[in-house]
């Protein structure tokens, strides 16, 4: 209501980056439309190299981002535990992610994992359920195979509600 | 001594990854005979945003390896300390380092810094003084103007090690 008319679409990826699995999603909003695009995901073959494995990510993405010549990208902020290896691996792929859309011209926003929950379903604790259910309302021709593409769909919906200020939140109320 | 001659000469790249500056060395090995080819830093300016950032690093190694065109590549293994941020931003910058050499088709070799400290200096628990006292026996030529240019040139002489055998060794025990 406060936000100004979009007059074009706008295309976005939401990134969910893993060393095992990265998960893309692209939508297209126009105001408070949400337009499903295309998602899946990225998976090395297992048994690669570090160096490999993350080239197989890039080249994963960049194919994506060639095909799909989105504007704009988000990325969920990793969630840093005391596990360091662990950290460390989805830092690695979480650069990788970072620097495709960033290779291509495009900004790269980021979003913490609460931020995704609560924008998507409206409480920062929902679970993995509750996001899939809002997913089938909000893109009802989405069906990620994967929960990686599904939180990277979850990703692309953050963007496209924090660029474009309160639409997206009332479309998400008339949808309960 | 127990080692084939190798015939030509093998340039290797070393890399010491950083968000703030990320290092970078090249050395020729020829048999135990260690040449200095080049060294470096990239460092993305203050204030750029993640993505941007991660940009600026891989273009600025992508630029080395296109002017230098190594053959192969070492990169230090992270420290993982219980700063679970820190090691996330270092991932993040190991990620990218790790891949402008796979992208340039280059293996990637992983070092962990105190076999980087023991292959130079002969202890795992040596200093930067006696790490630069090493380089500048093993690599007269060399100076580094920061000390991850200085840590990436280490990082290439143990690959130059480890990939030859005891041939190196030997000179380090002579050096002294």
């Amino acid at each position: 209501m406060t936000s100004p008319p979009i007059r074009h679409p706008v295309r976005i990826i939401g990134i969910d980056p893993g060393l095992r699995r990265t998960g893309w999603g692209v939508i297209e909003t126009e105001g408070n439309r949400l337009v499903f695009i295309g998602c899946g995901s990225v998976e090395p073959p297992d048994g690669l190299p570090l160096a490999s494995r993350l080239l197989a990510i890039h080249e994963g993405l960049a194919t994506v981002l060639g095909d799909f010549r989105p504007a704009e990208a988000a990325v969920e902020q990793t969630f840093v535990n005391k596990d360091g290896v662990a950290t460390l691996k989805l830092g690695q792929a979480r650069g990788v992610a970072m620097l495709a859309p960033a290779m291509f011209g495009i900004a790269v926003a980021e979003y913490a994992p609460n931020q995704v929950k609560k924008t998507v379903v409206g409480a920062g604790h929902a679970d993995k359920n509750q996001i899939a259910v809002m997913l089938k309302i909000l893109l009802p021709k989405a069906e990620p195979k994967s929960p990686d593409a599904a939180d990277a769909l979850a990703i692309a919906i953050t963007h496209a509600h924090h660029r474009q200020g309160a639409a997206l939140r009332l479309k998400v109320a008339d949808a309960w």
